[in-house]
């Protein structure tokens, strides 16, 4: 499971607050605690107006970059601003994100093509906005893998997120988002699918049940990627749960290991 | 989802030492519990001794008779002792178990037949033991459901309990399942399919995270029962999440109901 760490990004009110404050000790401890429990990625999202942004950016990329070694996923919906962070990291990571919208991919799929920069792809486009029929979604999909193709860069370097809807206001979300998935891996097997887990449980109480649980549900769909909270135990073991009892953890020797050092079942 | 409480049950240390020590309000308790969080049936198995097992088998049937109007489930490996109970009952309920295992379908079925009484059959007999072969454990049920509908007992009022297999020994334990699952709901598509949730993890640490998950995916994979401890938040949260996620809760009501009358979301 490829996890990107989301902690660290303005539109979650405790880090806005630290962003705004300048806070570096909070925000190193963000990116320490993420890459101690097995981020593959730490998300920076500056959540702050345009006109601050770029500051804001450079600043927790510097912040993260000084605690660990973990590669950076840099987020932002502009993606001029993220073709300006790229010189800063140093080492390629994850770009979060583009789309079918506008001119996103054209315009960062040349910068990146001889690079080792991964990138996630958000089935969503001008034409369509956010689809909810899995068709359209692989669609989309398959115009942006082609697209990447066409620029020299392969399946898997990139993340399809299909963009879950909404539980309380579509029942088959989940059916949905296996269905997408199911038809993009059958044409493009080596893609990455990822997902930011809240979308599902938007508007629900007690959303960490349902975050958690189709967290195992869309693996077991074939996600091998998430944007979430590493730092959750109950993240982290149903991760490692799930892994075992989809076969993909010979021996349990993960989630033994995990639970011999402490990151699981210590609550 | 159809929940059999399996607290009352004397292989259970705690239970075990109630039973014992005749602790009335103990196993009343165990029974007000596990109604008020939403089982189906209440299992009621000695785990003594066979000399002391009708009496303690009586004894806690008039106990759980005296608290609620849950119907029982009637737990002994012993058929001849199920069918010595049954007039006990207020009204029928489960019978767990029968298995290919001896006469134990051909004494049951005839003595039953004309009842409204339902059965849980395990997917073994002499001639395999407890198969791994998802192919083998269908057929096993198959041979117990054609059995019992030359008795007149339909498909609905069948539980087939797969018999999982321990995750820590075989890695394929959950695809197994999922596998003979599939099989026998081709076929015969009215008969329920249920589980013990604890042996899929038996001999690794931190059971009630592998059991947790187990729980979603194989309510993924078909099963619409199970036998486990209502009284636990954490299995209750993922019940309601996973059939919320399945399509199985039009609009969440469930979830929502749940949540608001405290059954979860209060941890």
């Amino acid at each position: 499971m490829i996890i990107i760490g989301e902690k660290i990004n303005g539109f979650i009110p405790s880090t806005l607050k630290a962003i705004e404050a300048r806070d570096d000790s909070y925000i190193k401890e963000l990116a320490e605690k993420q890459s101690e429990y097995g981020s593959s990625y730490i998300d920076v999202c500056a959540g702050t107006d345009p006109g601050t942004e770029h500051d804001t950016l450079e600043w927790l990329i510097g912040l993260v970059q000084e605690t660990t070694d973990t590669p950076l996923s840099i987020d932002s919906s502009d993606v001029s601003t993220i073709i300006d962070m790229l010189p800063l990291a140093n080492k390629p990571g994850l770009i979060n994100s583009v789309s079918g919208e506008g001119e996103k991919c054209d315009k960062l799929f040349p910068v990146i093509a001889d690079t080792a920069w991964n990138v996630v792809a958000l089935t969503c486009d001008d034409e369509n906005g956010i689809p909810t029929d899995p068709k359209v979604k692989a669609k989309i999909a398959g115009d942006i893998i082609e697209k990447a193709a066409g620029a020299g860069i392969s399946q898997e370097r990139l993340f399809i997120d299909p963009l879950v809807t909404t539980l309380a206001t579509t029942a088959d979300a989940l059916a949905s988002f296996g269905d997408a998935v199911s038809i993009i891996k059958e044409k493009y097997p080596d893609v990455h699918i990822t997902s930011g887990l809240s979308n599902i449980s938007y508007g629900l109480p007690y959303r960490r049940s349902i975050n958690r649980v189709f967290l195992t549900l869309a693996m077991s769909a074939g996600m091998d990627s998430a944007i979430l909270d590493p730092t959750a135990e109950d993240m982290r073991a149903a991760i490692y749960a799930t892994e075992a009892l989809l076969g993909k953890d010979d021996y349990c020797m993960n989630y033994l290991t995990a639970f011999r050092n402490g990151a699981i079942g210590q609550q």
